[in-house]
């Protein structure tokens, strides 16, 4: 159901309001409810966006090469939006406050929507506000929407998997990319960029990575994934990197890839909505007499662990798919 | 279903046997099914432990903490289990790795019982796994279950929320346990122990604690969160703090808080297992003609959103709790 007020509201969000798309991502991530009920509205104008999304340990330089990526897709004549999420621990707030600061030149570009969201929900409540968020900035018409989060931990991984092409952005001399390295990360980007291309230890972050490359599994889209050496502050190989951005959606388009990513996303969401709401009504189901409240009882007296009553409510609730 | 190996299993397991609990804790890491019947089979053993949770920024002195502790309880003649958890970015493995050396004057003690677990698995299964263990250390016998975590984020929460009482632990000097205090997680603990009591920030890092939490809403067991001064180093404080930890433990008891935390627990555990089954059902019927293909295949063209389809799905393929 959409609300007049929502209806309005979703109307001038696909009419490139900013105003509007500010507060639909406000309502989406304040309320699943009330973000997915105006996606329902917007979600045939959504799909036209590159999805890009840029990952790397805090202080790799993320900001400074979102600013200039996001200045050269503006000197070819492209909008873009960009939604900066920071899912981890209240350690790093700091940093991402810090980092906003390098996107001001863009804050008054009309062509430029910047939007931070460090909401901690539930678990995955921020990976799946992202998702809704990255839908509506599509939806409001940006050609680009670049999705930035600090570090790669697991709920990272699920924010940039929204992401068409992922970026790695590592920086020389620091322990916090060696460590990146190391913990195998390399199977999630499509480019690695190694910032701030001059320092001393430069040339042996490469080497470094180029050596981890070579040990990783090959993924599935036979992609080789590349290493450019970037100075964001200079904006020194950004044109490079841009041009492996566009090289790599080639790439996916060529192979049928981009259209079964985003059937992959979608599915995903989709069944993880049904799965969420699923477990939110048998948990108003708990409060009143029935199978629920029974099998909980049973947990709670050590008759059934919850595994078995897990079982036992599936059983009871659920019926088979048999169209 | 228990098979005649897992029924063996989890027979030494409930003996005590620290080889059987170490290889039902590995079972339960790969494979939640196969945990979770082992748990089946052992869960009438359960719910004699008590659950320490401790957890706080890198750095702040939680493992030497968590080994004086122990001697403490050793010395009072209690088995103790200690599970530490890195949930967190693979940035801070290193760290995690050099603060189990400090656990290693328990390693040959039999009352002492030692896992770490760093599994990324998908989201939320290292809270899952955590849970697995804890139930499987407390079916073993051990007294005392601590549970370790390095940070505050969502994932670590979601892991102390295992435990009956909560031990933050700030060191003073460190912007991250400064970030801690401003990020509001002062509702998380029962208790704040600030270690490196001996550092000449102390004092300051306590009055500034004290501060935030007399603005702090006050939580509804009606406990009022101290602030004890550690020097985990050498033992100082443990005293203290172990007496506060029990103090909460018969504070929560005499209110019925404890149970009443257990059935939420175990609550929502069993609803999470059960929503969790119902999504890689809705999943493997992606796969076939039936209702849950039709609607993703409508979410993929564009006819239907992800929630539309999600209750569209909850309402064909479920039934309510009508008994």
């Amino acid at each position: 159901m959409v609300s007049r007020e929502d209806g309005g509201l979703a109307a001038r969000l696909v009419s490139g309001d900013v105003r509007a798309l500010a507060r639909s991502i406000s309502i989406a991530e304040h309320d699943e409810r009330a973000g997915w009920s105006l996606v329902g509205s917007v979600y045939s104008h959504t799909g036209r966006a590159t999805l890009l999304g840029v990952t790397g340990p805090p202080g790799a330089g993320k900001s400074t090469l979102i600013g200039s990526l996001t200045r050269a897709r503006r000197d070819a004549g492209r909008s873009v939006g960009v939604l900066s999420v920071d899912p981890s621990s209240p350690f790093t707030h700091g940093a991402v406050l810090g980092d906003r600061i390098r996107l001001v030149e863009h804050v008054l570009d009309d062509g430029v929507f910047i939007r931070s969201m460090a909401t901690r929900g539930r678990l995955g409540g921020l990976a799946g506000a992202a998702f809704l968020a990255t839908l509506l900035i599509d939806a409001a018409g940006y050609d680009d929407v670049m999705i930035e989060t600090v570090g790669v931990g697991q709920a990272e991984v699920d924010i940039v998997d929204h992401a068409d092409t992922v970026v790695l952005v590592l920086n020389p001399g620091s322990g916090d990319s060696i460590q990146a390295i190391k913990a195998g990360i390399m199977e999630i980007p499509a480019i690695i960029a190694v910032n701030k291309a001059d320092h001393p230890q430069a040339d042996e972050l490469v080497r470094h990575v180029r050596a981890s490359l070579s040990l990783a599994p090959r993924a599935d889209d036979e992609w080789e994934v590349p290493v450019v050496r970037t100075r964001a502050d200079r904006a020194d190989g950004t044109g490079e990197l841009l041009a492996l951005v566009d090289e790599h959606r080639q790439h996916l388009a060529d192979r049928g890839l981009l259209d079964a990513r985003r059937s992959i996303r979608l599915r995903n969401e989709t069944l993880a909505l049904a799965a969420d709401r699923f477990r939110r009504r048998l948990s108003s189901g708990a409060e009143r007499a029935g199978v629920v409240r029974e099998a909980l009882e049973q947990v709670d007296a050590q008759q059934l662990d919850p595994s078995a009553a897990a079982e036992r409510l599936l059983e009871t609730l659920t019926v088979a798919d048999g169209r």
